[in-house]
């Protein structure tokens, strides 16, 4: 069984592609699909990055054009958020809160869908409460458990790990030493899975 | 007949492959192939954008991973020039000195394999002109051409209607109203010559 490594923020559209179609493709190829959660800010700042959207006339070739493509030929239901750049760091450290409340697959989903498909406002504490509670997550324990230490430490350690790996970006994926940048990889990720 | 924009700069490796690429494409699918020089450089500032090597973890997985997995998967020759980055402004201008010689097709196809896979220091004058020269064309009227105001005029025009239409970065594309960016665009583009 191969296992396919995700490193991923809540805050980039072509990360939450990635998620849809890798999620087909671990099913399709009976591969082990691990989340693994990154701050994209401390990312892109630790490596000199610096987001698509930074440069304007690639934000709107991205989200007129490209984005949509890819949309199509995947087959998946994606509406851009117009509340976007949100503010991930809240959401990117619940992750590890829902790991110790062992809801870790279901608040991957339930953030990212709520983003990425109901373009909420996730950056907003009132919002992602709602949002987390109509879930039936135990919302308040949650929004305690991000403020504690092992919960930021967690994040920022997987964070400075996937620097470590090579990434600059997200989504980045990793089977074993190889390295893929990109939703637009996925075809080449479906290759190293064929072999 | 379907036509396809194709702008592109020597010094840019992706451009390249797509140059390799697009050829196989425009004669399967009997399309209209047409090379759009602009200064990559100049498109870089007007559009605030960076060269992908500018983020050094990024250069690293381009250089060792991604192009070594396009360069197999579109079956073409290359090599990756160690003099890279070459200041490429003499050579984008040769272009057009190339086309009042009527030799524009010759002189692409031989700064391109001189630059990705005989790996040539092109931004010295004395190997532009052996390679001009080697391959019969008027090395010292090009060389006489490019400093003229018409030839610089008219990449510089280039380049601002690249950048008029949205490029900021190469290669770019254009089937009509869309556009594509990148080497690892083209299965979209061969879906356009398709339709």
């Amino acid at each position: 069984m191969k296992t396919i490594e995700f490193y991923f923020d809540f805050g980039s559209p072509t990360a939450f592609i990635a998620h849809k179609q890798l999620q087909k493709l671990a099913a399709k190829y009976q591969a082990n699909l691990v989340y693994e959660p990154m701050l994209l800010g401390a990312v892109h700042k630790a490596t000199n990055n610096t987001p698509p959207g930074a440069v304007a006339a690639k934000g709107r070739y991205m989200v007129l054009q490209d984005l949509p493509r890819f949309v199509q030929r995947y087959g998946i239901e994606f509406n851009f958020n117009p509340n976007f750049p949100i503010n991930t760091l809240k959401l990117m450290r619940g992750c590890y809160a829902a790991k110790e409340l062992s809801c870790f697959e279901k608040y991957v989903d339930i953030i990212y869908d709520g983003m990425w498909i109901q373009k909420l406002h996730l950056g907003k504490d009132e919002v992602l409460l709602d949002t987390l509670n109509n879930a039936g997550l135990n919302a308040e324990k949650m929004l305690e458990l991000v403020q504690t230490d092992s919960v930021k430490t967690a994040l920022k350690e997987n964070t400075d790990k996937a620097v470590s790996k090579g990434a600059f970006g997200a989504p980045t994926m990793y089977l074993g030493k190889e390295m893929y940048f990109g939703q637009d990889r996925l075809d080449f990720v479906e290759e190293a899975l064929q072999e």
